[in-house]
């Protein structure tokens, strides 16, 4: 006898209900483990490797060639201390998670930035040698948020590997089979800029979701096939053997739901943010303020990032500036914030300015998707009463 | 004059709203980089600082012994390759996080277990060496759920510590201050048995919030004060320096949260799933079903989690009936999930049982606060089921 009630019956009706007794590899049902061969697990998994299949089609890859990790310093130190060990190339202007972890590799070159804040590829051409395994440049300044050619880079990198196919060196024998290994930080570009793998020609990139309006905790190693890594740690299969630990798959779909939307609205948002950077900057220059008082636009002013303005006000110390906005609720950044709390002017402004002192620290807007013209005056306007407050003390 | 409408202005107000021109370090202001100055960067920092404070209470230690990570995996090999390079201690029943790990280091010794699970103390003590840096000894072991005797071998290493006051070798020689390192992976542990490091006597010791009933991505290494590790990657003084990458204060404070529950209920859940448990066996060993069949508990009968119950019916292998239990809408592990997909039994069940066939797989059925009598009654049903049916293939 069928009852008339079992099309109404709930889902959770017992004897239809699942039972889950699998707590030891992973406490809530909802989020069981995707190591797990039971079918809860294995929806899991499923899961996880259609946000991995997402990803990787909006970046031009394959989905075997994106490796979750923790976060962008995970990826980044993925990315240069997996590799053989041997000569790095990389910039003077980089953030800290590739410009610290270069120097726990065999050898690394810093190549200078030029004074508007972009890298010459003919110089990172010039720093290659035969035990070369790394380039690493970032794509776009997380402070200055000048562009770099990656593009040009990367051909120069190709033009090296062709003209010196076969291994030079006892690094790299038998190790490296693709020659130098390209690699960028893109984690400020996401956002704004090119991301195709392809297009941009480079074997290694690094993104995260926090700087995309996503979660924190999970980043990408994009790791192009024929580049061989090896775990930074152990324990686990997890991410093709290179980032054990259980997968998380929510920061993963988070990650694949947020780069899509940064995908769809780039266009839109790097027209009205360049827009806003423009009129801000032109705000600045402008400024009365500024008759008697020296500034500086930090990086060149139209291969930037559309969200960055960064300036100096020499004489005046950026944290003081920061704290000041801060007070009166504009929120902005000094140097990195992984480098926040050290003294001292950054490294990028004294790289791109050598002349630099320590109080000339610098100032970081960035803008986002909340950020309106409205913003931009108070902010401008708020600014100027700060300095002239200022200006009685400094100067 | 005073609008008499101040009162009443909403807090979205503009003129006090406040503006966020940091997108740069972080793209969502209701979740500022913590390592920012700006007063929205601060209160992360603040809330980032609580979390720690209060699982340090939990587990009576102080705040800045608490090192969060995104995971126990990563605890684990912070653990053992943070500490300088020498001798390591462990057991042949540790997770794999462990167990893989410790090869990473200078040498290491795996610690038979006993035939009931359970790590006799007086063997890891005769293990021990001049150059020994840590030993590593899980809490309670995830496949099989047995508990090990965390404070008799944390007495025996501290008499050897005594007896062996200054360093005998150069691997320890002006590196490791207080002798031989305690660290204990507190992973399966943590909802239901003692977490006080004092009573415990442990010098580093990890868990992690998914376990608990948290969010995936993040784990904790307690780091006694006086032990010296170095980080596993490079880019950021976050975590005291040893785990650069922004922090992730959700989930600190997830975990925070999800601790302090676990704390509050631990007693009465201990309680009802030990009696849960104990009826599970019971069950099990006066089954008709094993009447002309071998069932073999695993593990030690009452040194065991309360809510572990593994067997192993020789010659049925354990994923068949993970498979079979899961079409069924029971949801149960075999091995480690970290180790699932490789052939072959589990090395935990080849430890206990070193006669133990490939086909010998294990099942672990682990309850939890979801688990009901009639959840296990159901368990129990659709567990004899099959193996009736599947008796008539195997055996």
């Amino acid at each position: 006898m069928v009852s008339i009630y079992t099309t109404f019956m709930p889902k959770s009706n017992y004897r239809t209900r699942k039972i889950y007794l699998d707590y030891a590899s992973g406490a809530l049902k909802i989020a069981a483990n995707p190591g797990a061969i039971h079918s809860l697990g294995v929806a899991e998994k499923d899961k996880l490797n259609k946000a991995r299949a997402r990803i990787a089609r909006l970046i031009g890859a394959r989905p075997d060639e994106i490796i979750f990790t923790s976060g962008a310093t995970e990826a980044n130190n993925l990315a240069i201390l997996g590799l053989p060990r041997g000569h790095v190339v990389t910039t003077n202007i980089e953030h800290a998670s590739v410009m610290e972890t270069a120097k726990h590799q065999a050898a690394v070159t810093y190549v200078p930035v030029q004074p508007n804040g972009i890298i010459d590829p003919k110089k990172v051409r010039n720093a290659l040698r035969p035990n070369t395994v790394l380039v690493s440049v970032i794509y776009a300044n997380n402070e200055i948020g000048t562009i770099q050619p990656i593009k040009e880079i990367a051909k120069e990198i190709r033009h090296y590997n062709k003209m010196y196919p076969y291994p030079t060196s006892p690094y790299r024998r038998g190790r490296i089979k693709g020659g130098i290994i390209f690699h960028t930080d893109a984690v400020q570009a996401t956002n704004y800029l090119e991301l195709n793998v392809e297009k941009l020609g480079v074997d290694l990139m690094t993104f995260n979701a926090a700087k995309i309006y996503g979660h924190h905790g999970i980043g990408v190693l994009y790791k192009k096939r024929n580049v061989r890594l090896s775990s930074l740690f152990f324990g686990g299969n997890q991410e093709f053997g290179l980032r054990p630990g259980t997968e998380n798959v929510a920061a993963a779909q988070n990650l694949a739901r947020t780069l899509k939307q940064a995908d769809k609205i780039k266009k839109q948002e790097v027209k009205r943010l360049t827009k806003l950077r423009d009129y801000f900057i032109n705000k600045l220059e402008h400024s009365q303020i500024f008759k008697n008082t020296r500034m500086i636009l930090n990086g060149d002013k139209e291969r930037r990032l559309p969200n960055n303005v960064n300036i100096t006000i020499p004489g005046i110390p950026g944290d003081l500036l920061v704290i000041e906005l801060s007070a009166q609720g504009v929120m902005v950044g000094s140097k990195s914030a992984c480098k926040e709390g050290e003294a001292g002017a950054s490294q990028v402004i004294k790289a791109i300015n050598p002349l630099a002192q320590d109080t000339d620290g610098s100032v970081r807007f960035s803008l986002g998707r909340e950020t309106t013209k409205a913003d931009i005056d108070r902010t401008l306007q708020t600014l100027f009463q700060i300095l002239k407050k200022l200006k009685i003390w400094y100067n």
